[in-house]
C-alpha cells in the first residue's frame, strides 16, 4: 500500500518527495529525516556539492503535531546551490536563453546523457543529467527515513557498512555490532574494519590525484525483520524483487545480491543450507562509483 | 503513462502536486497554471477562504527555460491562511498540544469525518477533514492546467459551464460559443444563460441567509478530441471509466454522466442514434454543494 | 490490494479472469461463481447469444479443497459458441484467410469500432468489437462473485434491481426487501414493481418488433457496509471514484450516481441532510442499452 | 504499457498467463511460445517433473489469424501431472479431505514454506509451495516469448548461456556467436565452453549421487537494443531497476548484476570506462539452485 514518488533537478530550486499509504499515528519529526540526510552527506572524499548542501526537509503535508495523519507525506528540500544556478536552471524563460550557458553537449559514457537526449529529443544534455543525478537519492533517503520510523516501531533495524572499496576488502567483525549504523558512522568511510579503512583512504587520495574514481560494495543488514513482508503469490509482490528494483534503480548501482548471493552459485545446496543464518538478512549492492 | 499525485492539508503549510510522464519540450509557464487556479477561485457566493487565498504555484521541478524536461513536474502552492493556523496545524509538536485548539469532535454527515476517525484511529476530526477538503482540488486544477497545455498542442479544448443550480436550469445557447470557458468566465456563476443566472443569484442570496447551501450540475465539453484516447481492451484503460473515476473522486460530486447520460436510459436506441453528435463530447457532473 | 484482469474475445475460444490479492482461507466453490453467471444470463428479451451460452467456470488456480490459497485465482469460461466461430476467430492462421469471412467494415456509431480500427490500425472491425463486447462482463461477474464471497463473511450484501426501462419508472417497495436480489430475481426484468414490469414487457415487445432497443437504469444497494472502505487521503483511493470507474467502464453505461446523485444537485444542503439514510448505500447506473 | 500476470499451482489443473498492452498486428503463433517452453525444459540433470511435462500453450485470447489484436493475450498450459494430483489438489472439496493426503508439515529452509504458512495462516505447507514453485516460471517464459516476438521486429535479440556451475567457470568464446541461444542450445548445459561442460556434467553426477544440488550463474545478453527503453525520470521507470525486479523475483535467484556488475566495484572509473562495450548489454544472475 506504500508508494512514493520523487521530483527535482540536481541544480533546480528544490527536491520534492511524496510518500503515500503510511499509517496514521506514527510519531515523526523533521529531525528524524534530517538525521538520515546528514548521514547521507558523510564520507571521506566526497565532492564539492556535499560541502555546499546541508540538506534539511520542510514537512509540507501529512504530519501534524509530530504524528502522521495517514494522508500523503510531502517533503521539500531547497537546493542551497540554486542561487548559483538560477540563471541556468530557471523554470521560466530568460532573455539570455538563446545562447544558453553551461550547455552540455559532450555526453558521458555510462550515463543517461545520450539515451536521454535521443529519447526526450533535447539538445542540451543538462536537460537529462540534472534529473539523472545522484542528488535524486536525497529524496529516497528522506522517504526511507519515514519508513525507518515505521520499522522502528516493530523492532526492525536497517544498518549498512562498506565491505569493499576498489580492490580493498573490509573484514566483518564477529560478532557484528548491535547497532551497525552507529558503528559505521564512526568511520569516515563507514567501514567496520579500521585497518582496511586506512588503506582505503590512501587509495582514495591516490585515485583522486589522478582525477579518477573508485567503485565499491555496500552491505545492508536488516535485523528483527518481521515475518510475511512481500508475498510468494505474484511475481511483482516478492520482496526480493522489490529490493532488486529499489537497489538497481539507484544511479551507478550495477549489482545486487541477497543472502549468500553470487556466492551461493559456487557451492552445493547442502553448503548453502549450512551457511544459512536464521535471523539477519543482508543485501549487498555494487556501485561503479562511490 | 501520465500519473499524478497530490498532497497537502487545507490549512497546512502548503499544497504539493507531482505530475509524471509529461513529454519533454512542451512550452509551460507558471502563468499557465496560475490562470487556471484564478479561474477556480471565481464564483458568486464563494466562502471566506476564497478571499484569503490567491493561489499561485511555484514550479519546483520538471521545467526549465519555459519547457518541460520529461521529468516529474512538481508544483507548490503555499497556503496564505497558514499564518493563522500555524499553531493548530504545525507538523512539529508544540507545548500547548495537550489541550489542542479547534479540536473537532462533532462529525458532519456526508463527510469523511466519522469514517476517517474510525479508519485512521484519530480522536480529532480535524486530522481527517484537513485532507478530505475541497482545497485538495487546487492541485488537481494545477495538474490539469499542465495537461491542458498538452491538449492545446493537439487542438483539444476543454470548456465547462453550469447547467443547473438547485432547481434552476440554464439553457444552452445554440450554437455553443467557440470558446466556452471565455464565455462562461464572463458570468459570475459560469453559466451561459443570463436570465437563469439572475434567478440563480437570487436563490443563492436567499439560501445564504438561511445558512443553507445549494447543489448543481456542471457540464464539461471537450472539442477537437483526438481519436484513440483510452482503450477498449482492458476494463481499467477505458476512457469513460477514467473520467468516471476522476469526477467521482472530487469531494461532493455525487454523479457523472457522459453524452446523453441518464437521458439515454429513457429513450430507444434509434433515438439515441439520432441525438448523437459526432464532434464534441460532454460530461456532466452533479455536486451536492457548489 | 485486490486487483483483477480479464481476457477473451466474444466469439473466441474462452474467457479468462484472474483475481489477485484475495485472502487465503475463504470458502469458495465454482458453484458460487456459476450461480452469479446464471443470474447474469436472465432477463426478458435477451438476445440469441444468451440462449447459446450456459456459462460455467473452471477454477484453474488459487483454490484448493474449497478454500482460497491467497494465490491468484484464475477462472476459465469456454465459449459454447466457439464451435460455430472457429473458422473466423481461430488464433492460428488459416488458408482461407485472404478472403476473411464475416469481415466487418460498417462501423457502428457509439461503439469502439471506428476508434479501435484507427488506434490499433486494423481493417476488420471484428478485431475490435470482439473484445469491446458486453460478453467481457462475464468475467467481471465471475471476479465479482468471488469478492461477494468475501463480503458475505462480513455481512455486506450487494443487491440490485431495475428502476427504469425506457420511459417507465418502477416504484421502490417501502420497506425494501431484506434480500433484494432474491426478490428481483423472481421478476423477469429484475424489477420490484409488478405493475411497472408488465408495462415494461409490453414496451420491450413493441420496441423489438421495430428492431429497436431500450435503455434503463439499475440501482445497486449495498447493506451492512463496513466502515473504512476506500480512503479520503489520495484521489485514486476514494471509494466513490473506484465505483465510478468500475461502473463507467462497462460497455453501454453512460452515467453513474451515488446516494441522492443528480437529485442532490436540485435541492439545498439542508434537504440533502434530511434525505440522508445512514445504513444502505445505493448506486444507480444508466445504460443506453439494457 | 505492457503488464502481465500469472496464475497457477505447480500440481494444479493448469497455468495461466495474461499479457496486456501488446500492440496489435504482431505476427504470433502458439509455436513461437511452445518453442521457448521446450527450451525451458532442456538441461542435463533435470528433475523427474521435466520428463512428465511437455508444455504447450493454448492461445485463449488476444490473437486472431496469427496476429495480435491489441487485447489481452491469455495463454493456458495444462499440467500433465494433474491427473496424478487431482485428488490432492482439487479446487473442489472432497470427502477424504479431513485426513488430507501428502500434507506437508516439514518446512524447507530457504523456501517460502514457513513464512507463507504464517502469513496466510495455513496448516499445510503444500498450500504455499504449490505456488512458490519454479513451475511458475513456465508462464513467465510464455509471456517472455510473446515479448521476444515484438523485440524481433526491431532486431533486438536476447540470448543466454551458463557461465558458472558450482565452482566451475565457463570461458566465453571470443568473439561471441551471433546467435547465442542457437549455440547454447546445442550444449546439454547451455554453456559455450565444451571443456567446462564436461567437468560440469561430472560434477552434477557426483552431486546427484549425494542427493545434493548445485548453484550457478547465467548470463543474458541483449544485442541490437534500441535506445530509450526505460527512463531516467522516475525511480520505478528505470530499466536497470525493472531488470533487477524481474530477475530477483525468480525463485532461487539470489543476485543480479548488469554490465561489469560487482566487477565494476573493484576497479577505478577509468578502468570501467575502458571495459565499456557499446553494443551488447549483459545481465548475469546467480541462482542457488540450477
Amino acid at each position: 500500500m506504500l508508494r512514493f514518488t520523487t521530483a527535482g533537478e540536481s541544480h533546480g530550486p528544490a527536491l520534492v518527495g511524496v510518500l503515500e499509504g503510511m499509517p496514521a499515528g506514527l510519531p515523526l519529526l523533521a529531525e528524524h529525516v534530517d538525521e538520515q540526510l546528514a548521514r547521507r552527506q558523510q564520507g571521506y572524499g566526497r565532492g564539492r556539492r556535499m560541502q555546499i548542501e546541508r540538506d534539511a526537509i520542510e514537512l509540507l503535508a501529512g504530519v501534524r503535531a509530530g504524528e502522521t495523519l495517514g494522508s500523503p507525506i510531502a517533503m521539500l528540500v531547497r537546493n542551497r546551490d540554486w542561487k548559483n544556478w538560477q540563471e541556468i536552471m530557471d523554470p521560466a524563460p530568460r532573455a539570455e536563453d538563446p545562447e544558453r550557458k553551461r550547455k552540455v553537449t559532450r555526453v558521458r559514457p555510462g550515463h543517461a546523457d545520450l539515451t536521454g537526449l535521443l529519447k526526450y529529443d533535447r539538445d542540451d544534455a543538462r536537460d537529462i543529467l540534472e534529473r539523472a543525478s545522484a542528488r535524486e537519492t536525497t529524496m529516497r533517503v528522506a522517504v526511507g527515513a519515514v519508513c525507518r520510523r515505521l520499522l522502528d516501531e516493530f523492532g526492525v533495524r536497517i544498518g549498512s557498512h562498506i565491505v569493499r572499496l576498489g580492490e580493498i576488502e573490509a573484514c566483518r567483525p564477529d560478532p557484528m555490532p548491535d547497532d551497525i549504523n552507529a558503528a559505521a558512522d564512526r568511520s569516515q568511510l563507514r567501514t567496520l574494519d579500521a585497518d582496511a579503512e586506512r588503506r582505503m583512504i590512501e587509495r582514495i587520495d591516490a585515485v583522486k590525484r589522478e582525477g579518477n574514481t573508485l567503485g565499491g560494495v555496500a552491505e545492508v543488514v536488516a535485523t528483527g525483520v518481521v515475518v510475511g513482508l512481500g508475498s510468494h503469490t505474484s511475481w511483482d509482490r516478492k520482496l526480493d524483487g522489490r529490493i532488486g528494483r529499489a537497489m538497481m534503480s539507484i544511479p551507478a548501482v550495477k549489482g545486487v545480491e541477497i543472502g549468500m548471493g553470487f556466492g551461493a552459485s559456487a557451492v552445493t545446496g547442502a553448503e548453502v543450507h549450512d551457511e544459512m543464518e536464521p535471523a539477519p538478512r543482508s543485501v549487498r549492492t555494487a556501485s561503479s562509483r562511490m
